[in-house]
């Protein structure tokens, strides 16, 4: 059973866990600093006749059949499976998961979608809903740059604020046991502080996940010191920022222990990716690959993961819109 | 407590209700057969400078706000609000929500989404992770028409089986009490018989549709005589045709209890809509302007709520890919 608290934050009684993960990432991502981590690392050519929408899908089909396969579990143990992408009607998803013929629940939370479908995966399995449920999202550099801003072969110039879309899926397999147990999720509001720069994704976050973690550190009565990491999805380097700024104008340091995924998953040094790395795929490849597994080895235990997405569209920044931004919280101790 | 029993069917023990429920339409729902029912209808012309998308997030934001006034409520009674549209990044639903300040999730199920969000709003409510809970859905006629086939403007020929999308919004608010009770839901799996016709959603649809009340029937071991109505979201006359046939081929014959939004909501003689109406909105205006009165009432008290969605994009139909189909089954008594 679910107990709503402060604030709408959902603890979840039954206490689901963790039962599999897996990463599986593209060329430029095995190159980074935690390729190790990475469960399926994709260094070939794509085959001819293979779009970047179907690599994409392709991502998500690896994610999912490598955590099964490391859960040591068919498709049809898993009762519901949540899943969303970044492209037009979530095709990366509804595509490449289709194969599994798991029900679906398909999602939009943009570049949020791992915190969101892990929040939803671990709500069913503690409701009793579901004895197992998955949770999967995806991103991929040339289907998001196409669709969102110009087209690849343009090579256009990017703005110092701009990240680089990660090629990369995540998928989570949640249950009854388990060394990482998801202990209770806050769901985001739509946060809008007017930005309307579209290269500037973590600027538009960044409110959002202030919002939702000082609303989740208040709802607790905790302090950002109980916690060995609390990691935003992909806000960069300028979102980051940022998101210090705005919690210490509110009383909260998280510098000491606060990390983000679009900072960690890229050399920025090496790797020219401006800002750092962004999309779905981004906190989903990392959660999938090194948090939860070092969770599992003990080296972390008290995890706050909040993915972070910006909820606009071509159409609607083409009609002056501004960018509102969403953040979903989960916490997971091992 | 929610429990999960054959073919994936989760019982929803708790009871959740229909505390209120609220539909706004445009001009020419408004002057179909089901006019009376609707809450809020639109005759007059947009103010300049609105977009259609700006209308069809107006629509949204006309459904939640009188289904919190018809219950009495206040936004911030509302703990968890699910919604989702057929627009890429689901832009109605996350600029016409945002003011409202309710933790959001963010649905894609195509047209299904009514049966998906109000499914996730009940299994909330269940659970005890929401005391109440909000379902909202809503499409636009020329809002998907430029974005998923040609400009307006130019005034296409429509294929006799192409369906007209319906300008609505629905809004549910679930919660612990009132009439109508939510029994028990089933999550749809992604079907794809490899229809690739853009202009025949039914024939799309119709598989998902035949899989999802096979499945129920089954699990439920009931008949579809023992259902006041089985009623689907927008197979139009076409879908429609092809799930009676497709349920034949199993035993099965809905077709004394089988009702279609999308045949409904239009008057298909004199309305010109072809093979009828279509869109998130249809179902979502129909149950919650009709359905869900008639079953106050006490006129319907055993209704099964199967909304179908098509789940391509305009990219994956370039890419010449098939049409995937999904629905969501909710089981209503009053």
């Amino acid at each position: 059973m679910a107990k709503k608290g402060k604030n709408g934050i959902i603890h979840l009684e039954n206490s689901p866990y963790i039962l599999s993960y897996a990463a599986a990432v593209g060329k430029k991502e095995g190159e980074g600093p935690f390729a190790a981590y990475f469960d399926c690392v994709d260094m070939s050519p794509s085959p001819d006749g293979c779009s970047w929408e179907q690599e994409e899908s392709g991502l998500q089909q690896k994610a999912l059949h490598t955590a099964l396969k490391k859960g040591g579990f068919e498709a049809s143990d898993i009762d519901i499976l949540y899943a969303g992408d970044l492209l037009n009607q979530s095709i990366s998803s509804t595509f490449g998961l289709r194969e599994f013929g798991i029900p679906f629940v398909g999602l939009f939370g943009a570049c949020s979608t791992m915190s969101l479908s892990l929040s939803m995966a671990s709500l069913a399995v503690d409701s009793g809903a579901a004895e197992k449920a998955a949770a999967v999202t995806s991103s991929h550099f040339c289907t998001a740059e196409r669709q969102f801003r110009t087209p690849v072969d343009y090579g256009g110039q990017r703005t110092p604020s701009a990240q680089w879309t990660v090629c990369g899926s995540g998928a989570v397999i949640v249950g009854k046991s388990g060394k990482v147990r998801i202990c209770d999720i806050l769901l985001g509001k739509i946060t809008d502080l007017g930005q309307t720069d579209a290269n500037n994704m973590g600027a538009a976050m960044a409110p959002a996940a202030a919002d939702t973690i000082s609303r989740y550190l208040d709802a607790t009565e905790t302090e950002p010191s109980d916690y060995d990491m609390i990691v935003t999805g992909d806000l960069g380097t300028v979102g980051s920022q940022l998101l210090h700024e705005l919690l210490i104008g509110t009383g909260i340091d998280i510098s000491l222990v606060h990390k983000d995924c679009g900072m960690m998953i890229f050399d920025l040094e090496k790797q020219d990716v401006h800002a750092g790395g962004s999309g779905c795929g981004c906190s989903a490849s990392m959660l999938c690959g090194y948090i939860l597994r070092k969770m599992e080895e003990g080296e972390l235990k008290n995890v706050l993961f909040c993915a972070t997405g910006a909820l606009m569209s071509t159409t609607s920044s083409q009609q002056g819109e501004s960018i509102p931004g969403i953040c979903h919280a989960v916490h997971l101790t091992a």
